[in-house]
C-alpha cells in the first residue's frame, strides 16, 4: 500500500544557512525554477555556523531514511577558496551528495557503502552566473542538484577525481583503557538534552545495572534502562538512544545541563557496583566560575569490579 | 476557481521537536518514502519542549484551517513509556489525528465534533523497526501518518479503542464572579507580545468602553477597541482577535511585557467607569526581585459601577 | 534538460510571523485549501516584528532568482488600520505581489521593472470570513494569492488604484563627499556577519588596494579582496558580496561584531595609502557604555590621497 518516490525526485538539504536570512529561501527558488517537480525537504538549516562535525553528524543520523535523490549540503567555511565544491555517488544507495569538499559528507557516505565516483563541479554550464564569489549554494551546490535530478549524468557536471582523495571526516573513537573503562566523546547534544556518546551499547554487554559517568564537574551514577520513565527524579540513566548508540539522559529534563557537558565533551563510562555502593553524586567540582578545585562530598568508590 | 486538495493528501504536522536537530526532516523524509504524493504542511516545530497545553491550544487554533488528511501531532514528554499511540478519527472532518494519547489533541478533536472513533497503534506491520525507543516520529507517527494518507483503514492499524476514554485536554474556563468580574486565563502570547485570554467578547457585551485589567504587576484601565491603531501609545487596549476570542494589545508593541504577563498567567477583567476615573496605572507592584511588598503609587479607585 | 514551473505555480513567502506561532501554517493550509497545486517557498519568516525595510531588502535580494507566481510578503504594523491591502502587476516577470501597501514591496518592485498595475484587495469573495481583524494573512493576503495562483484575473480582486500612488520604499542612498570619501548605511548584516553597504563597488574603482573603513567604534584599514581567504586573521576585508554589492567581511568571523556596528549604522569608507601607513585601528571608541568620549591611541593619519 506504500509507494515509492520516483527516482531523483527528492533533495535532502542541510545547511548552517540559518532561517533568518533568505539563503534557504533562495535556494530553493533557484531549484524550483530549474527542476519544478522536485520536492526539498530540509533536514536543517540551523547548523552553528561553520561546525562542519554537527552538520556531518546530523547527515550520518539521518541519511538511512531520507528517500532517494541528491543530499544537498553546504556547511562551508571555505567558500570561495580553493576547497573544491564536489558531487559523490556512493555504493548503497540511489542518491548523490553535492556540496563543498570539506569532510561534510564523509561520516553518512561511509554509511552508505562509501564513495564510487566523484567529480569537481567545474562544468560552469551548470551553475548559475554569479555577481558575486560568496553565496555557492545558490550559484554552483543548489543548480547541480536540481540538474542532477533532472537527469544530468554526473560525469557531466565536472571532472572526475578518484573519490578516496576526498576530505575525510574526523570522528571521534570511543577507547577501552586498560582499567575497563571507556574514554568517550559526546557526539550530539539534542534539543531536550539528551548526551549521544560514540559508543556501541555492546561494548557494555557485560556491564551490571549501574555504570559510573564521569564528566562535566562530576562522576554520576547512572542506571541503564530502557525508556525515560524508568530514571527516577533527579537521577541519571543511560539508554539505548533513537540511532542505536549509548545515550545519558534524565527523565523529562536535560541530561546535558544536569552534568554540564556539550557537544565535543570528554565522557569516562565504567561498569559500577550499583545502588548501595553510589546512588548518589560522589565528587563534585564547583560550578562557581573561577572556582577550580574539586569538592569531594563523599568518599570516592571502591573501584568497581563490574 | 478554487480546486480542493485530494482526500488525504495533506499531512499537518505540529512537534516540538525544534528546527535545530534533524527530527523533522527525518520524520518528513519517512513520510517522504511511504506516501511521495502527500504534502506535509508545518503548523509549528517550536512549541516549548513538553508542553502539552501549548501544543494544544496551538492545534486548536489551527484546525479549522487545515485541509482534510492527517493531523501529527507529538509532543511527547511520555514517550516510550505506557503512554499510549494512537490514531483518531473525528466526526465532522475528513481527516485524522494521529500522536500520542495525553490530551495533545483535546482541544482540536472537541472543535471537529469530537472523536467517533480511535485506535492504539499496536500493529507493528505500519512502523519502522527501530533502533531504540525513543523517536516515535519517526518510527511509529510519522510511518502511520503516511500509511494512512495511501489509504489504510484506521482499523487496520491496531485496535479499536472507546475514544470516551482518551485522555482529556485541561483547558482553563473562565469564571465570572459575584462582584461582576471576571477571573480569565491567559491562553498564548504570541510573537507580536498580544495577549490571548479564554474569554468570550460575548461576556463583556453590556460593559462599557473601558475595562479594567488586573494581572502581572498592575491594574491598568483598557479601551475596548477593533483595532490596533485606535490603541494610543502607552495604552492598553481589548480587541476581539483573529480567533474570536478576547485579548489584551498595545499598539505595535508586546503586551505581554507591557503588563509582565505570560500564558498561563492569570488576569481579572472588571467593568470601568471609563478614562476619567482611572486613565493611568493605579497600583504598581515593584518589578525590582526580590522586593515583594506592593508600592501603591495612587489611591485605588473606587470599585467601579460599570 | 531543465524545466520550467507552470505559470503562477509557486508562491514566495515572507513574513515577520516567526515559526514558533502556527501563523504560517495556518496561512499554508488556506492556500493549499483553494489552490492545491501551487508549491509554497518560504523566503524568511524570521524578519524582525514589523521591519518594513528589512522584509523589503530581503524581498529585493530573492526577487530575481523567485519562481514566477506570486510572491506573498506579510510584515505589517498596521494591520487592520487604513493601510490598504493591494497586488501589485509589474513590467518584467511574470508574477504578482500580494500584501500590505505600506512599502514592503518597493524595493524588489523597482527591480523587476516598476509596477504596471495594482488593486486594493477589496473584493471580498476572495477573502475568508474573519472571527477577528488581525490576521489578514490569513483573511485576505494568502486566500488572494492561491486565487491568483487558480487564474482569478487580477482586476477580479478588487478596485484598480494608480500604481505610481504606492506607498514607495525607503531605501539609503550612499553618498560621495567632497573629501572624496563615501558616506554609505548597513543594509544588511547576514547570519555570518557580512556586512552589506549601500555602496556599489564601481564608486571603488579607481581606489587603491585598501580602504579606511570609519564606523561603529572606529576607524580601520580594510583590504579589498576577491574571497574570504584573502583576508588575514584579524583583518578586515572588503568583498563584493554575492548580490553585487561592497560587504565588510572578516575572515570566518563576524565582521558586525567586530566593527560594532548593525544594520542602519552609518559607515564612512574612503581610499587609504596602504598598509604601511595604517595597518591597525588608529581611533578607537571605548565599548564601556556610558563612556562617549573617543580615546585617542593612535594619531590620525594623513588624509588619503588614495
Amino acid at each position: 500500500m506504500s509507494a515509492s518516490p520516483p527516482e531523483r525526485s527528492t533533495i535532502s538539504f542541510l545547511t548552517d544557512y540559518g532561517l533568518k536570512d533568505e539563503f534557504v529561501g533562495v535556494v530553493k527558488s533557484v531549484i524550483r525554477s530549474i527542476a519544478p517537480d522536485v520536492r526539498v525537504i530540509d533536514i536543517s538549516h540551523d547548523i552553528e555556523p561553520h561546525d562542519i562535525r554537527a552538520g556531518g553528524l546530523a547527515l550520518a543520523r539521518a541519511v538511512q531514511y531520507m528517500a532517494p535523490g541528491v543530499v544537498l549540503g553546504v556547511v562551508d567555511p571555505g567558500v570561495a577558496t580553493e576547497r573544491k565544491p564536489i558531487a559523490i555517488e556512493v555504493a548503497d544507495w540511489e542518491a548523490y551528495l553535492v556540496g563543498p569538499d570539506n569532510g561534510l559528507f564523509a561520516p553518512a557516505v561511509s554509511l552508505v557503502g562509501g564513495a564510487t565516483a566523484a567529480v569537481i563541479l567545474d562544468n560552469t554550464n551548470y551553475h548559475l552566473s554569479a555577481p558575486g564569489p560568496t553565496f555557492d549554494g545558490r550559484d554552483i551546490f543548489g543548480p547541480v542538484a536540481a540538474h542532477l535530478c533532472q537527469g544530468v549524468p554526473l560525469v557531466e557536471l565536472g571532472s572526475p577525481i578518484d573519490p578516496s582523495g576526498l576530505v575525510p571526516g574526523i570522528l571521534p573513537v570511543s577507547q577501552a583503557d586498560d582499567d575497563g573503562s571507556i574514554r568517550a566523546e559526546v557526539l550530539w547534544v539534542d534539543r531536550f538534552g539528551n548526551v549521544q556518546l560514540n559508543v556501541d551499547p555492546k561494548e557494555l554487554e557485560s556491564w551490571g545495572e549501574f555504570v559510573q559517568v564521569e564528566g562535566g564537574r562530576s562522576t554520576r551514577t547512572a542506571k541503564r534502562v530502557t525508556s525515560f520513565a524508568e530514571i527516577s527524579t533527579g537521577s541519571v540513566g543511560l539508554v539505548v538512544d533513537s540511532y542505536g548508540l549509548l545515550a545519558i539522559a534524565v527523565d523529562q529534563g536535560s541530561a546535558a545541563l544536569e552534568l554540564a557537558i556539550d557537544e565535543g565533551s570528554q565522557v569516562r563510562i565504567r561498569a559500577a557496583d550499583g545502588p548501595t555502593s553510589a546512588p548518589s553524586p560522589v565528587v563534585i567540582q564547583s560550578p562557581v566560575v573561577g572556582q577550580s578545585k574539586p569538592t569531594t562530598v563523599a568518599p570516592s568508590p571502591e573501584p568497581s569490579t563490574g
